[in-house]
């Protein structure tokens, strides 16, 4: 049936558990929103020819390469898409860049700072769309407790405790691969950026950190019948302070027995306060310090069409959105941008920032002082 | 790219809010699992020519039709799916079903239990298979529940309590259209359903009800400047008797203030017991009685890989299934039926079944005495 | 060190656990409470001389006697306060309230409706002041519901769920003694009690019940190494009408295994809604529907000097009161009743209700059928 | 009635809310324990005869006092409480310890921690008994949150966070009084000692802390109509290293919209974890690692007699324990360690520990350098 939208076309680099989750994304987006383009999966790379015939075929590409290169070649792709191991993403996301295409990457952005600064700077030059997946703040109810602050409804922010912690990594015969590399692995890059990102989304930008990085399981097997001694953090902290005047403090864990996804914030205003947790991702507790005295308390709202753009989800509340409805909403945001329509939600710039401020907190832990950014 | 599956052609007849979470669960059921078939947007039918064309452009159907009988004449269809007004299902699904279609039908399946009945008896006559859409128990969670119950974990069954309460009607100026049709409408049947379906599909077989329904708003605007006198239930109740020997009650209110999405259960067993509640889909609480002394509590078992089907969605717990998701799921199940590779998940003659329960129910609320299913 | 206020000259009859905790309850009140009086533990009854002296020593009262009826002949005493079993209730209360005694009695205030009945007209006929201890009630949060609901904050009330739920017989091997004897046993009368006292106290007057007794363990051990056959009600519902208007349904039960305190109730009213739980005592979570659209959700309060009288216990919200703490408020309301300054917070009259609507709702069980009040 | 036990006279030098907390406790000892003595409120001091009285009357001591040194004079008083402003408890301890009077003194001991070690040695040399008053401490679920520590059962303890956090000075016309003068004042000295307590009584020894101060509301009224600059912490957080190998965080904040009594921890071990808040102080949260695949979970652990002293209170568990229950397991500690039962609970040499570490973490705060203790 003819859909007089303009086409746009993507190729995606990495058919592992992201990238599989980013073609749910443009699946979804394509019919949940009344998007400016229809997307298209138009190719699909991968290690080998046959891995990607294999992705293309699940997935449901137009076609498949095990040349990532003869993506960024094709000239009908408009978007790369890049889910690849972190190492491997300058080198791809530079080459697209070149090509003149928009790219969408997961993060991190680079393992180092300077590089991801330099795909940032890249991407500005060339004029393209940039765009990071941190699809925590895609929800509509991490959209609300930003307007609630922005508003001035929490009045005067004063502190903000922040945590992203997970159990992956608790039992010590986990030798964790490429995660416990000394360049760029740990707790604090790998799932603190989360923290970060959020802490920086709502609260705005970070002007200075105190970092603490422990490393608790200090031997893990080699994966080659030995064991190898660790130096990245299992758990990392920092006390922070805001441009807005605020404090506050984050940790990251990835060894919190029984925690499958505390990816928790607690914001104290002089008006109110908010509270949430990513593992009831359709809440946010919220206190109203004008409710009359006896009634006052901590809310639970529940996520509805009242937060956009849950209402394109479901038609009422109380039915929950899922971690894949916030991939939708990622990619929304992306196309939007594209088609100019709104600025980059979280363009390589973001990505970027996000891993200057982890490296500021490293140093910091490292240097055992307070570090200005 | 070449899809070496077959095709399965769907005809979708009605695009209002379920026709729409129709369409998201097919494209996502197409991706999300390894189905044994292509599912093809064929065509979409609604009122007129031009609201046709519209909705098959957003939702992406191939072609679209003001008629809804061409959808039932199009031999390239394999599937008709039926999310018009409930008093529209019966005509829609018999000429279906002659036409030796599979039909997915929405909830209710008809206003009238005998008229449900016609339409499972033709369904089994015609060997195709059927499938109303009771999504809540596609959720892994209440799969694992019934694996629990089912394996004997929980012990012998004893006490059940269900409750499916929302606001939605709460409010005394709220006309309520076809809900508050004396033939057909109450709040037991419009969601009243959903919570004895998941009593039937938890513990099995209900064989004895005892009901107690209540117009608590006994006036409501006419839609016309004036007021007309409700006759059916704004909440209804039953005590139920199960053929496992449990006893349990069950609730159904569009009048509960503050509620969203109350769809809850408690089941109490010899060995354990379980709650859980639709507003956190992911978690079922889970007590067991054989855990040592002084270390006993209920715990929130959060879904993950370890419940399938929750591993095709995501790769690690913690990250939340949505509403949509849930639909999904219930495609799978009903395409996996089509292809001989399970039974039907909830045919019609399930679909029928709750009527039949609803109708004994509301006829022991006016009887005023118990009976016998 | 002089203390100017009058003598209230306590007699206890029964030593066990609640009378333990009647004891605890008077010498909190006496200082956590401005009292009309100075309650003095004159004197304690139990079985034998010497069990009586032991609790006495224990419990710190100035005498102890083998003999109740010493209690009853003792003209110092003011108050008899009885805790012995059941059965004893009603020859004790009667032959106090013949000496002119205030009379304090733990529930229920007998086995059958008729013997509470004449024990409540004979307290009135005597003038005395008299107190059944329904502790729950003493909870200042359920203060709080009950203002909430009378002054019409809640707007016209629908509906209530309440329950009263223990596993303490969940186990078959549990012999049950007393508690399932033909005769005034069962969960209903036990606990259920405890659930119609709150449904009462918040929302007035029950005018029909429609009962469904079920026993769930049909054999238990008859404590000789036999077994025998179970004829009390494991699980207890009914089916309610209000005077008010509402309707609501009621559920105990002793074999909820897992659930310790499952004191709960649901109220909804036509402008909000509340909800409790006793192992949460401290919390009422309330809706609001006038909340602004998008910040609405149910709220919890923490109990706080806002409630009265917990402001008598802690200067502070957030520390919690606990079970003794009710019933030192429960004693204080009977103090204050027996100075003239308030109206009984729950006497014999009120406990006989009680037991009048606990029959009604066991006969509509037996009879299968509706019961007016 | 004759009491055989040997008397223990207390004299009570305070008679604001933590006066009247302690004869609360006191009270409720003598009745719920079986003590080795019996309490006797012999002799209260307050600043003038007339408001002694008083305090005497409505507490029931049997002499009162305007001149607290009467108390440490008096030959029959064995305990002397101390409930008087900080800054007044080093004279009064000392006195009484020099008297050889056990010493009962609520927190803080004293304004500085030179002052408080000053009165430890006084007390260890002159071989009296001596008790600080950190009452959350006493809670059973407390007590059983240590055992599973210290018996091995969450395994080895990796991390550990805390914080303490109220909102009573979050209105910045609150002027604060003696809470926020420099010397001794601030959020971490009045209400992070708790979470300090807390952390070492879980724990053990900190060896180092980087603190971080933070003066969130830099002017408050000075109470004369003008305004005054502030220089303590709203909201303190340290960083903290244990001897056991564990690491952890910590944060204290008076200026926390919304949280009444945010005194919570979160423990994780490698074999289990645990998460508690005070405002439910009858629960702990626990996970154990070892559950069945599919089946973990954080269950919720009721208070009940398997964790005593509960059992003293109330037969069964899911009936609550309040925050004045709590001090009457403090005095019964303190009681117990007079007769030379146990070790005294939390003397002043502990709480002389706790005001090392706060100012610690002040000097590191100042300092923004890690400290090691």
């Amino acid at each position: 049936m003819a859909n007089s939208k303009p086409k746009l076309n993507i190729g995606l680099i990495g058919t592992g558990f992201m990238g599989k989750t980013h073609t749910f994304g443009f699946a979804a987006a394509n019919r949940v929103f009344d998007l400016p383009y229809d997307l298209v999966l138009r190719a699909v790379a991968d290690r080998t020819d046959e891995l990607a015939a294999a992705a293309g075929a699940e997935f449901g590409f137009e076609t498949s390469t095990g040349d990532w290169r003869s993506i960024i070649d094709d000239a009908s792709i408009d978007v790369v898409d890049i889910t690849t191991p972190n190492a491997l993403h300058k080198e791809m996301a530079l080459a697209a860049i070149a090509a003149g295409k928009h790219v969408y990457c997961e993060k991190p952005l680079a393992p180092l700072a300077a590089d991801a600064i330099e795909m940032a700077e890249a991407a500005e030059a060339a004029g393209i769309r940039t765009q990071v997946g941190f699809n925590y703040l895609c929800n509509p109810i991490m959209i609300l407790a930003r307007e609630m602050i922005q508003s001035g409804e929490l009045g005067e922010i004063r502190s903000f405790r922040g945590v992203h912690a997970e159990e992956f990594m608790a039992d010590a015969s986990n030798p964790g691969g490429f995660r416990v590399d000394p360049a760029g692995g740990g707790a604090f890059a790998d799932i603190g950026s989360h923290a970060l990102a959020t802490a920086e989304y709502l609260l705005g930008p970070i002007t200075a950190v105190m970092g603490d990085f422990v490393t608790a399981i200090k031997e893990r097997p080699d994966g080659k019948g030995g064991t190898r001694q660790i130096e990245v953090d299992d758990i990392g902290r920092a006390f922070l302070r805001f441009e807005n005047g605020a404090s506050g403090n984050i940790e990251a864990s990835w060894i919190a027995t029984g925690q499958e996804m505390q990816h928790d914030f607690e914001i104290y205003g002089s008006k109110g306060a908010i509270l949430f947790t990513q593992e009831r991702l359709n809440e946010l507790r919220y206190y109203n310090a004008s409710d009359p005295e006896g009634r006052r308390g901590f809310r639970t709202i529940l996520a509805g069409p009242e937060h956009p753009p849950y209402g394109r989800f479901c038609v009422a509340g109380g039915h929950q959105l899922g971690f894949n409805d916030l991939k939708a909403i990622e990619v929304q945001g992306f196309v939007q941008a594209i088609a100019g329509e709104r600025p980059e939600p979280f363009n390589f710039r973001a990505g970027a920032r996000i891993m200057t401020v982890i490296e500021a907190i490293a140093t910091s832990s490292k240097a055992r002082a307070w570090m200005e950014l």
